[in-house]
């Protein structure tokens, strides 16, 4: 059984909570948020109680801590919760400067526990199966991977201007599916962007609608999409064309129905947003690092995926902004 | 909070003492099994205690019965539950003898209790959507449905001997399906079966493989195909033709993942069996049930319903006995 | 090069005399019509002449007559270019009197010439090769067939009233597949219908929704639904279930276009009817023929089969007036 | 009518030739080849008469030149076709070099007679309701345009020392739909590329897997893969995803057929590669140069979309080589 603090009791914080007392290996012991008000609805719901985060990480009974607060603070916390020798799940990004979420990586190395970056949609079932698959040589060697990753609607500006920009904030999963699919480190990557969905996110300075390339040293590719906006709902495509064929993984749907008139023939909307479509995933996520601590391996995504991903992503950061391709490694 | 009693603990009981014990209302108290290991064992898995049936009827805190039993025991359960005043969910079909089976059901409506037929199909996600948009008029007034019902594989003979045969057993499901559907009730049934995949089926008197046509008084046709075995997995698709359109459900698959090689484009087999396709329908029948009890409205499908589709089964073996078709009310 | 007589200049006679015009080893020759300026209009299209009947069966140049007249005078054609020497290519149904047929094919026998029946779906590309590959043993043994078989709207009553019948006029198409498809004569017809579609249509006494049921001495099965009516198009699905898997071909759309937006996902109507759909399956059956005719083999669909799809018909006519079931052979 | 000479009587000028014979407005007259037992060939089977190029241009009957010779002639053959007063309809691309082809396309309009580009593509049904579609608002704005474009096999090493290169020889196609569909001009150009199929094809100085990614002034992004191997077939497909949604058309099959068995569902690979997949663009594009010329209108698409193409491949060379995004316009 691997006793959970849970630090932050928001929206991506509650289902967690769930997950971990839903989970027959888990327990949910201490819920910390800065709202009391949220920690102590998030704790009666689950039967756990609520402490400081400072209580928490100082309590013997607590094994791991999974770290759901705001980005600012997840380097400091993950070096808190090092420092007390907990094992780590923590919501991405580990920080929105490379230094900093360098420094919380190599503190929990340095202290020897086990941390764990939240890249959910590695657990997700489709594209893990393709992952899988590929490994398994499917296709042959991968050749070009293609993403596309688009967003329902936009957040509030207001949350733009903290959120590090598209690359940091949105792409950076898919940067990590891309790095994780290739099998190679992308050394060159190319970004175009624009903001074409809402003129205040381009007053903000950041973009909405975005395109990267990626280029590793045996020349494979990828391609990513981003758009803040998607009228049918949520879009988590992944495609990869290797040397023996191509596999894909396509959007989810609440139902199967398909309406025929005169009209034509009609399918609903895709999944809508995160929640909704990762919903397993986050489970699986909580199942592999439980498993992963459990048996005192390593758990995956590691530390190092999470910094990885980030250089990619200020890589495409700078690029957009100098129009220059940008080398890595 | 609803407190269940639950009367067998096999493989269905277990997936619905676990239902029970996630249901945010329900609560699983008591397990009662005629293998005493079975109830000891899912009673600790969810925190509850073992059992009489006669025990479990009598406890005051007992709110609600969940018969999960053999077939043979659920009319007179569902008769020691109407006397002992308790909510009944009782897995199909309530007997395999009409006539028992009514007396089963007029003694639950004469106690005044609740009582509802684990048709769970009707809650799976993509048919419960099929039949709300139908009934919102989405392609007019049905004329045409259309069921196939595939298992992936044929039970053991043994199973086929005490199973009332392939309508009574398989097709009532679909029969149900069908009853809901076309809005009215059938009042001409044909069937045409044979005994395809397992010769040991046709030495026990029974078909693998059958069609059924059914008619309502205003015209409306049905055609159900049923089979033992498809290789491909549990198959379970309705259509419904309408005056304006067409409606369709399609099967389920684990993953959305396709790939192509020079053999062709190629996807996974649909979802295996019952188990794993209406894992969520289960969930959502018992919510339905504890929702409809605790608000103090009859329960669905109701003990006619039962009823019904039994007598449609019955009309079907009969018509397939004698080779004509059967007239109904 | 095979010199072809077009006997009726018709919507069909139209659409076979532009595939002779362009076949490189056939020839239109001479157009018969009883409307002298449909035929002169055919003819000056092709660079053929009008003739009469009489003068295109007299005519030594001519090989093959196509006959796409009026139902009722396929027999008496048939007879006449049978005695003329000449391959005959005729239009479904031979009569809508069995004995009537059953004199004209075996007219052609005796005579010694060619002669086929435009069943054009069996040179459907997608139904030639799903038959192909279920000869192979893609699926092992078929044991369900299912056709789906639907008219985007009802034809007038008038035509209606001399058409035979939905079973000889419509479903014969969908009973020939039937039998093509099982691989085995059925021995037993059971029919269901409605008029739900049209008044007129009841008011003429026929059906215009109709469910058959078939099944060969061997125990296979087939089920065929018919609508006169489908919103979305011209509904043309088959089906195959076998021992070892299931195989189908589904509709065609003019192109592979989808739209999503907050709606959902859309795609086109199918292709709106005969005449689009198979188009190339006209072709493909004129080809057929003048290819087994120039090789001296028989051409297919055979007389006979023209001959055991009118039986099937007339025995889902029985059906439906009797509410019996017919047994065949 | 058109009197059309054919000028290069190779594969793809058998193609046109068919076209052309079986085209109700048009008429092929002449066909010269510098090998003259090809342009015998060619003109035998479609009732033309073989002539030297000079005699073709020279010929008063002739109205119209379809060039389908080899690259290096395009631009000589558009200028002395262009003097001697024809319509031209030559296949892409006009010329490797933008100044050659630029004069070409000047002198043609200099003299004031139709030019088009055989960009084929713009023709195809599926591609062709897309952007009609898009120009109707269906999606609302373009934001970003995603094209995927593979060939089945990589041509010889020969022919890529020839092609200049996969962008102008392969890409170009791409470009031309990605401007189309855009609805602006790319004003920026980012090209990463790999030899990852064959090592000749890297010793020749070229790649055979790319990636580009383009932008227009308001924002506008496409994104455009090519690779010259896909095991499954000639992939070939677009997806626009806009403001108010997306719209996106897949690939051709042969046939509709889908087979299940133990292994789970198969369908056949795409079509081979372009002669099948864009069989009807080809017949539909001559028919939109005959109409145009037919009416006085200028026939699409113009000689400047040829040369807007052609800078979009030579920037996207120029990236490739530099490593440097390029800025158009």
């Amino acid at each position: 059984m691997l006793n959970f603090a849970l630090l932050g009791a928001g929206r991506i914080g509650r289902l967690h909570a769930a997950n971990i007392a839903a989970h027959p290996k888990a327990r949910l012991l201490l819920v910390a948020d800065a709202v009391p008000a949220s920690a102590a609805d998030v704790a009666a719901m689950h039967g756990a109680t609520v402490a400081s985060v400072e209580a928490a990480l100082a309590s013997a009974e607590v094994d791991a801590v999974l770290i759901a607060t705001s980005t600012d603070t997840h380097a400091p916390l993950i070096e808190a919760a090092a420092a007390a020798g907990k094992a780590i799940l923590c919501e991405k990004p580990i920080d929105l400067d490379i230094g900093r979420a360098t420094a919380a990586v190599r503190a929990a190395a340095a202290a020897g526990v086990p941390l764990a970056v939240g890249f959910n949609r590695r657990f997700d079932a489709s594209f893990a199966s393709l992952k899988a698959r590929l490994d398994a040589g499917a296709v042959g060697t991968p050749e070009i991977v293609s993403i596309a990753s688009r967003d329902p609607a936009p957040p509030p500006v207001s949350y733009i201007k903290v959120s590090g920009g598209l690359f940091r904030d949105m792409m950076i999963h898919d940067l990590d599916m891309a790095r994780w699919l290739l099998g190679e480190e992308p050394v060159e990557v190319y970004a175009m962007g624009s903001a074409l969905v809402d003129p205040g996110i381009a007053a903000a300075g950041d973009v909405d609608t975005a395109v990267v390339t990626l280029r590793t040293a045996s020349g494979r590719l990828a391609q990513i999409s981003n758009s803040r906006r998607a009228a049918y709902g949520y879009d988590q495509r992944i495609e990869c064309h290797g040397s023996m064929g191509m596999i894909r993984a396509d959007n989810l749907r609440a139902t199967t129905v398909e309406v025929a008139t005169a009209d034509g023939f009609a399918r609903d909307p895709v999944l809508h947003f995160f929640l909704e479509r990762y919903a397993p995933a986050y489970r699986a996520e909580l199942d592999a690092f439980v498993e992963a601590v459990a048996a005192g391996r390593p758990p995956a995504p590691t530390g190092e995926d999470g910094l990885a991903a980030l250089r990619l992503a200020d890589a495409a950061q700078q690029s957009l902004e100098t129009g220059a391709r940008v080398r890595l490694g």
